[in-house]
């Protein structure tokens, strides 16, 4: 399976919101995940590395917590953006989301030899504030859950 | 600061279970995250990298979460093995736990040059269920909290 999001929220953020170990483009060592639209629904693939093992055969559950991570404020970045009437590739500058919370609920082992895909329903909480209810599949099972509370990034960090 | 757990929990998994990206002393690539008691309370001391930011000059939340999670499980395993009498260090094989679930506050950006201290308490909920509640230090600031519910391996994992 070679999944791909064409259109990816994270290709857009500014440089120097980009270089998140999980999502940013331009961090070398990163995860470089990478989250679209898919209909209503928003999706991330990722492929994990050799070395990304809970126990030999399957995945390390904090990186499935940071997949899970990543693809809510992404998910929440698409759909502000959405509401403000853009969608990625417009060439506007998508709103920056920090994670306030973050849960996981492991399902069962995951596959280490899959791809594995986020699948997230993004819910308005708040103007600043939304709910990601993320589903992570392997195959077609879900081997995890998860709900990420995400709020716009406070001026305050873009010093 | 060059704080150090002098008897982590991790160091006494068999072989086959301690390729843990996070905590596994076999993984190469991995955090080899290290847990021990400091009295009643557990701890796990980190250095991030500098590649795991999330902005430039702040901690990635999917790290603080791999911390979170692997400070767990390892509490929790510490726990048992006290209950049944051994200390890290004594040559007793220590339990293995699983992750369940995996709850993450993120409280205020972690600065990225600080060594972080997880401190964790450990709630024995059930025989093989553990619950561990954690703060994440960054100098004297709580910078995240979390809870992790921990239960033992079953021994489907192995094979």
């Amino acid at each position: 399976m070679t999944e791909n999001v064409k259109q990816a929220i994270q290709d857009e953020y500014p440089e120097d919101f980009a270089w998140c170990y999980g999502c940013g483009r331009m961090n070398k060592e990163g995860h470089h995940f990478r989250t679209g639209w898919d209909g209503e629904e928003t999706v991330t693939y990722y492929q994990p590395e050799s070395e990304h093992t809970a126990i030999p055969g399957f995945v390390y559950g904090g990186l499935i917590a940071s997949l899970i991570d990543c693809h809510g404020t992404g998910s929440a970045s698409l759909a502000l953006h959405r509401k403000n009437g853009f969608e990625p590739g417009s060439g506007e500058e998508p709103p920056r989301f920090v994670t306030a919370s973050l849960h996981v609920d492991f399902k069962k082992p995951t596959p280490q030899d899959t791809v594995l895909k986020a699948v997230g329903r993004v819910e308005e909480i708040h103007p600043k504030k939304f709910k990601v209810a993320v589903e992570v599949f392997a195959g077609d099972a879900v081997c995890a859950t998860g709900e990420v509370v995400a709020v716009v990034m406070p001026a305050s960090f873009a010093k």
